[in-house]
């Protein structure tokens, strides 16, 4: 997998998951993105390194909300945007996503960012482009989101200044939750000694055993003196049927409140994707508190999806 | 409300209203679309004001037509544009409308531009954001429509030149139109000695006691010598089980028809906001008559709009 | 309708058909076509052809893939793009298609790109329109495409370098087939000596009596020795109920397959409008040869709507 995500000479072709992204790729990611966090305050925001690129945000299960993020970071970049969200154009003709991908090539797509409900199809795409095209994974099922795995990375870093003397604790829905996995990646990449996951016994991931984490299914004890609290979306649709049938029963074991920040360190800092389920995951005074982090994020997260396209592009300032 | 709108400077912050907007700020207002009409006759339409800037139309209510006058405006004013149309995203995952306001201010949004069914959502939104982020309200349920107010007004201007001897006819459901009500507190503040509100008396506002307003239930009687007649869109949702239950009707008693213009002023003027429901409240051959200004609306309108978006962000020229 | 099209310096005003349409000025739009495709390999493929200018995209028919290679060739020229997807808004408040293009004239729209399921919707707009609007025809009804046809002779031209000494069939319904008719017409003004269609008679034109066109019933006939093949997509929608009913037969009698290539001549090249139906109308292992142009139309169809559309623009470099 790593393999593919790099080319010869040690840089990004394309972004497909954390997993096996090294820690000085990551930093010199995060580097570029400090620096564009900076042309973010200027009066004039936009830069022209993907002047005459174009960026295709071909979206097959719809998410205004992160294609809004890669649409904003691309037009910073200069680049000309185009907007698919697949369903009822194409697909429903019938073509295969191969071919629609190779029309998009074939009229000058520089970068896809996907979102597909089926893990591994961007690596699959990935594959089957040519050298100068460029695959961010935005979201394949439950397997990865790394920009959002990437920001969430750089938000501590902001905030924390350093990695390797930190206590994260991860709260939800583990096992389904392509976030979670890519944030774990790269907090461990990164040298982060203490990774707990908190969440009831049915949501704790089968397939990372490779790696040191620590698993509590109690909030009072997961959440004990950590530095970063990161809470993950409850996806209620996911929670119908399921073996957690309740907003409540779950709001009750694993919602954030503001009596768990008592067991964490001071100055924890508590993250979320978004959006939110306020009263569900996580209470609103919570969120809303000094320690919420949770709209850095956002920001953060247009400098690392600028950052990426443009080391994709093989602009790195 | 007006507080609300103006910064310290006595500048616009937000347009959310044309009530209580002071007549020099509106004269102000048309100073600079005027000097927008003659760059939009230029062989290239597109200045730099608004360069690196992100404007954000954010619709809960789908008006494909109001929401590319913005778009086009923006555009050409160089701003990157960002177009949400709330309904199946975010709102649909339970996230709230002031989640997803901070959630793209944290983006790097400068100005929203918004459309919501409800009145008052977008005081309560300008209430909510900071001193660098900018709202205007594009039309919040039967209250306000601001920059159709001031565009109308400013047709006016260009076609009348001066207000303070003019007659204007408002025909239609003035008590259910955000247009009426923007058009009525602009005409006022600029000084129109007789505004005329001319319709069933159902359609009369009942909220408006404080101005001087002339009610007319019959169009000849309402006409009669007037410089302007504004229609307004028949809703037909709204006719539907309403007092006035069928179109012909309605159309008989307050379609705008040629025998009308006889007791009109000779150079009386003819407006109407779109969409033209055409041989319902007004004939063909009035909209498509020499004395229609309908497209001229919509050519000021760019216009306004462009200036409306400068002014916010401190760009007067 | 050839009038229609032409200014009065023999410039093209509109783009409705290849039918009629000089074979000067083809090469004309070829010669701007080529131009462009360098600039496609170029660092920035961008240039400034359009700037300043609104391209609305006006689309009563769903189809992402061509509208997006309009947006991308007006990007690519630097103008302002307006996606209007009409269906839910202006139409469905029952305002009259004529009165949608004013008002977007109105607001500066300066070419509009339509697509509509009426033949003859676009040359009735032009018609309507003044004198510094542009109408492109995207596809209505069953009448034409010219971007289309005017690619797929661009292509044949690329790969052929001359048109006099060819035999080209084109396999399918062609009956109610735009992209057919418009790649009929402007093979017919390019010289082609030998046009071949093939298909059920059923699919065969009724309307072409005047041109010069053999038919064939069987592929291996129909195919013989010819110099380019041009398949066409089967609507299977169409299909349902038709004379044909089922996919495997048709696909048996007229999809194109690897030993019909062997009936064609050596360096025959391959072509499909796409998306394609692979397994229906043609066979992946014939899409995907080396033989297959397919993408290759699709890159040029960029630089050929460019070259349109700077041409109507009255900028022919």
């Amino acid at each position: 997998m790593s393999k593919l995500q790099l080319s010869n000479d040690g840089n990004i072709k394309h972004l497909l998951t954390t997993e096996g992204l090294g820690r000085d790729l990551i930093h010199k990611i995060f580097d570029l993105a400090e620096s564009f966090l900076n042309v973010g305050n200027r009066e004039i925001k936009n830069v022209p390194f993907l002047r005459g690129k174009t960026v295709c945000n071909l979206f097959f299960e719809n998410s205004t909300r992160t294609r809004t993020t890669f649409e904003i970071a691309a037009k910073r970049l200069s680049a000309d945007v185009i907007n698919l969200d697949i369903d009822s154009s194409s697909q429903s003709k019938g073509e295969s996503i191969f071919d629609t991908v190779d029309n998009l090539i074939s009229m000058g797509s520089d970068i896809f960012v996907i979102r597909h409900p089926e893990p591994g199809m961007p690596e699959l795409i990935a594959k089957h482009v040519g050298d100068n095209v460029h695959i961010i994974n935005a979201g394949d099922g439950n397997h990865a989101h790394p920009t959002q795995g990437l920001l969430d990375a750089f938000t501590i870093k902001k905030f924390k200044d350093r990695f390797d003397n930190l206590s994260v604790a991860i709260v939800g829905d583990i096992k389904h939750s392509r976030v979670a996995r890519s944030e774990i990646h790269a907090l461990s990449t990164l040298g982060v000694p203490d990774i707990r996951l908190v969440g009831p016994s049915e949501f704790m991931p089968t397939d990372m055993g490779q790696l040191d984490l620590a698993i509590f299914e109690n909030m009072e004890n997961g959440l004990k003196n950590v530095d970063v609290i990161m809470m993950l979306r409850i996806q209620k649709e996911r929670m119908i049927g399921s073996i957690i049938p309740e907003d409540e029963k779950y709001s009750e074991r694993f919602g954030l409140r503001k009596k768990h920040l008592l067991v964490a360190k001071k100055d924890t800092i508590i993250m979320h994707p978004g959006p939110m389920n306020r009263g569900v995951e996580i209470d609103s005074d919570v969120a809303d508190s000094k320690q919420s982090v949770i709209l850095a994020q956002v920001t953060f997260g247009i400098a690392i999806r600028m950052a990426v396209m443009s080391m994709l592009i093989g602009k790195n300032i």
